[in-house]
């Protein structure tokens, strides 16, 4: 049975297509020598991006209206700066550190491969992050998207099944031409229960002595060593 | 007093970006053809495009909830073909000559001006075309958009405020630092009402008889021949 046609592929970027810890680690490291902080930046990054998911879950459990994630992301940074006793921050400090979210540096096989892929498919951002966020970074990374959808396009959080399904719609293509790519199983897991196809490839977000997570743990339609051999093996 | 920076151009596409009217018109031509149907396709073209503005009010004075521009064209279609008493083209006809708006064929300067604009400034549509119709036709005519922004996006049809207003805010960007660029004086003014700037190029979109509309009706901040122009006037 030959498969449908793959029209479009929608990514998780945070992790997958951006190394987000290495970046927001340097980042830190910054602040930390401009205003003379001293904090292990590796803790803070991880604590920052801990509160990520809990603070998403009060959005997609109904608790709270739905803001963006630049919102949630400045909310957690405050309460990190807090938790680590980091007063020297003002406002505009903050929100330049909040910032560091829309500078994050690509894994060294994310731009060519997604232009390779691009060649031949509609790639766009499927991604919790908002706009402006998407498409600073890919104007600092060199992301060649050809737009930018996600959480704030389609409003919901993944791993909401809207997420995924409203992005198809706004595609106008079938789920089946769709194919959702990603190095993190849960995320790849609920694009493929909505119908969509699947390409699974790992990254060590979580750093270097990550062992977890690093296997397809589904079946999904293609696991790829980072996105040049997934472009490979789409003959792009 | 220096003008603010400009991060951001935001664009009218269809007669600003890409020839709607001899689009449609060699689309209906090979329609024609395929299906032998004799029909004045100029008047055909100007017909279906004359029932966009009334269908788009009846969604912006409340009157229908949103609906993408797609099922508007197509309802319209279908409106032109019963006026014109065209009966050969059965659903999938139809749908694939509604889709003729996905394969405008871009102005002759469009391309190379869109490319070096987007070298310094984030350029995005903003065009009450939905998303897959803006995607497929920038794959199609190699528009290089950082982002599709626009009606299905924003939630507004233009000149609606909050169309431009959100296209700003998602952008993350103060409106004086958003620049609206368009061949079409009413569209600017809506936006520069709206505090953003504004870029006029004209464009004989009703066809080559055309003589209304082609000078600035408004004090813009940019007036330009061709898109080329207007990069090298910000120095891209």
């Amino acid at each position: 049975m030959a498969a449908p046609v793959i029209k479009a592929l929608i990514f998780d970027v945070f992790g997958s297509v951006v190394d987000w810890r290495a970046s927001i680690i340097r980042e830190g490291q910054a602040v930390g020598k401009r205003y003379g902080i001293e904090t292990d930046w590796a803790a803070f990054a991880d604590g920052w991006r801990g509160l990520y998911q809990p603070a998403m879950a009060r959005i997609r459990n109904g608790e709270r209206d739905f803001v963006k994630l630049d919102v949630l992301h400045r909310e957690n940074l405050v309460e990190m700066l807090a938790k680590t006793g980091i007063t020297q921050l003002d406002e505009a400090a903050i929100d330049d550190f909040n910032h560091a979210w829309h500078r994050l540096a690509p894994w060294p096989d994310s731009v060519e491969g997604l232009t390779r892929l691009k060649s031949k498919h509609i790639i766009a951002t499927q991604s919790n992050g908002n706009v402006a966020l998407m498409v600073n970074m890919a104007k600092n990374a060199g992301l060649p998207w050809d737009t930018i959808l996600g959480a704030e396009v389609v409003g919901y959080y993944k791993p909401q099944p809207q997420a995924y399904i409203r992005a198809c719609e706004m595609l106008d293509l079938p789920r089946d031409q769709v194919m959702m790519s990603a190095a993190h199983n849960d995320d790849l897991a609920a694009a493929k229960a909505c119908g969509l196809r699947t390409a699974f490839f790992p990254r060590k977000d979580r750093g270097p002595d990550q062992t977890a997570g690093l296997t397809p743990e589904h079946d999904f339609d293609y696991v790829a060593t980072d996105l040049i051999d997934l472009a490979r093996q789409l003959g792009c």
